[in-house]
């Protein structure tokens, strides 16, 4: 770490490498921008390292992101944009009333808010928070406006709140979370995101009992997640279920004991097969309302729990039979697998430290930041699970 | 009570009393029909009260029961048929095998099932009951007869595993739930469906916290149980939904502290701003679809539960926005208000003995047998809550 504390560019303008997406589905571009210095509840954070997350390849392509207007609340394709929000940094400089955290704390800036101090933050059911009335997803949350631009100026984009694909960002400090610096950098950006959504919501959402009888629908990083928490929770049955035969061998290692493949066999009778009646879970990790309903079919009459964890990018809506539900069915849903980031990624991290938690099972690819875009390629091509992406070269 | 032990009818078939529903939707006929003994796990039972349900009504007019095929797993309109599914009884006799009660214990016989041995029953989660591989909603649930005959010597079917419009029934032993006698049979019968429902649901199902805010739509006998055991769980807010605004003043007395007439204003936006963002908990306890959406739509987003305890009618899914769950909602449905019958009933006796659960506020009229068609009048045009019929006169 070559950053110095204090640091000699606090308060000032920060020139530095951006990969910037100037235009939807077109290769980024690493160029050079400016990044301001950090507002009121503001912190300026170094990136370390960076992965990339399905939702950035979506936002990026934006075909297909009909549904954002309803979902996100406002307008969602905004150019140039810098894209990128699993990452993990170093707090470079913070603005006026932050006190949580200093210059030199290893932090995750984390797309899920967590203020601590509103009525959801406060509340034991859930994780939202509702500190901001309205929501900027292109800009900084409190006052609507950007800490980036490009060298002639103008502003660009911010992406989630977080803005990771880049050597600097100014993120707020709900977004903010400190972690432990004895875990390696690389396994802690997974927890920004994809890895806490799946694994969260098995481990503390869905609450899972030992013994239990677990459908995963999805194996991409999320759903592997779920495997992974389901099987600290002890489940005696963790049946995956994806159209891609190799995911099978892939999910043994995260706990997945059986496999199905939809295009061979019609899954829910199996599955009720499988349990004598019904999965005791089912969890959906694509975002397709169809694969919502079968996940919800799959499970047990009596006390079965579907928990939805899937954008649907269609804006389709689920449709559950009333009667299935009537006998005893629950469906949920959760962003950020229902952990409070503030409070519960601390816990993952001890998870990791304690070698209960395989984060180095999720890492497909790493590479330097000026090949981002070859992360973009293979996971557009579905051939990544996760890439590292080193801000520094390794 | 002039029964008789051991009795008298013991092991033969016993003449009386029945009001038999020959065609949908016209007036039963109060006949001398034919009640088989019980066979094994069976139990003959000697009604002495009985209270009407919806769904009575609703299976006696047939109309609009297109759902029911799917829901019941099989046909559903069975004429002659004798109704009547909330009652209070004495046990007559009882066939092989049955242990649990003997002649003269005062019974509930109940549509719900409950044998306490399968997978479901011995599972703390849900309340279902699966000894059963199907179902037959017309007849006894073992072997797909009837124990009851009219005078021809023709079968007349049974209703929902119960059939209490008649001086005697027959009832399978996972259909029989032994109650004290200290409470008076008229409120004990209540606790055979719609009260059990409305505050099982509110009371053990939801898991509704102190101080939570509750919106309820539909006050019907369900509902109003809702309320009740909403204000038994020290709920601050119970927000009644109904287009009867006479519904409010009734409410009061069973704990609904607001309400809402849909038809003169929105009611979702109106609930969102009466519980700062949304309500903790909604209960549907009408059965249409579209208000399963609209109940679900007045939740908070984060930590918002629906419950779903009406039957949908006509078939129709519900359908939610998927977005709107991601943000940390669940809905969940059960039947019976999510209550195992043998183990629960006895709880709800206890409260009502204890004065914490009000069972009088439900009994709007009383009827004596013979009149009982005079009951189905006015539930069906709205003007009762629960109408008991007495088998002897009182």
């Amino acid at each position: 770490m070559e950053l110095k504390f204090p640091s000699e560019t606090e308060g000032k303008p920060i020139r530095c490498k951006a990969a910037v997406a100037r235009k939807a589905g077109e290769p980024l571009i690493i160029e050079e921008i400016e990044v301001a210095p950090p507002e009121a509840w503001e912190v300026r954070i170094k990136i370390l390292c960076t992965s990339l997350c399905h939702t950035d390849v979506t936002f990026w392509k934006v075909e297909g992101l009909c549904f954002c207007l309803k979902f996100l609340q406002g307008p969602v394709s905004f150019f140039p944009r810098i894209f990128g929000h699993e990452a993990t940094g170093v707090v470079e400089s913070v603005g006026e009333h932050v006190e949580e955290v200093k210059a030199g704390d290893i932090v995750l800036p984390v797309f899920h808010r967590n203020c601590e101090n509103c009525k959801d933050c406060k509340s034991k059911k859930g994780n939202g928070c509702s500190i901001f009335p309205s929501e900027f997803y292109g800009a900084m949350p409190r006052d609507g406006t950007s800490r980036f631009k490009d060298m002639n100026g103008d502003p660009i984009h911010h992406f989630f709140s977080v803005s990771s694909f880049a050597e600097y960002t100014v993120v707020d400090i709900t977004h903010v979370v400190k972690i432990s610096p004895q875990i390696p950098i690389d396994k802690a950006c997974l927890l920004s995101c994809g890895v806490s959504t799946g694994f969260g919501a098995a481990y503390k959402y869905a609450e899972i009992e030992e013994g239990s009888s677990v459908a995963i629908f999805g194996l991409g990083a999320v759903g592997l997640a779920v495997a992974e928490g389901a099987k600290l929770c002890r489940a005696s049955k963790i049946i995956g279920v994806d159209l891609n035969p190799q995911k099978f061998e892939m999910g043994k290692k995260f706990g997945v004991t059986d496999f199905i493949n939809p295009s061979s066999c019609g899954e829910k009778s199996i599955i009720k097969e499988m349990t004598d009646g019904g999965a005791d879970y089912s969890f959906e990790c694509i975002g397709l309302a169809s694969l919502m309903s079968q996940a919800f079919d799959s499970t047990r009459q009596s006390g079965g729990k579907t928990v939805v964890l899937g954008v649907e990018m269609q804006g389709s809506p689920i449709c559950l039979n009333s009667y299935d539900l009537l006998r005893g069915r629950t469906v949920m849903g959760c962003l950020f697998g229902g952990l409070k980031p503030k409070s519960d990624i601390s816990n993952l991290v001890k998870k990791y430290l304690d070698h209960e938690l395989n984060l180095e099972g999720f890492i497909s690819h790493e590479f330097n930041f000026e090949d981002i875009n070859k992360a973009f390629e293979l996971l557009n091509q579905g051939k990544s699970l996760r890439c590292i992406i080193w801000m520094d070269n390794k």
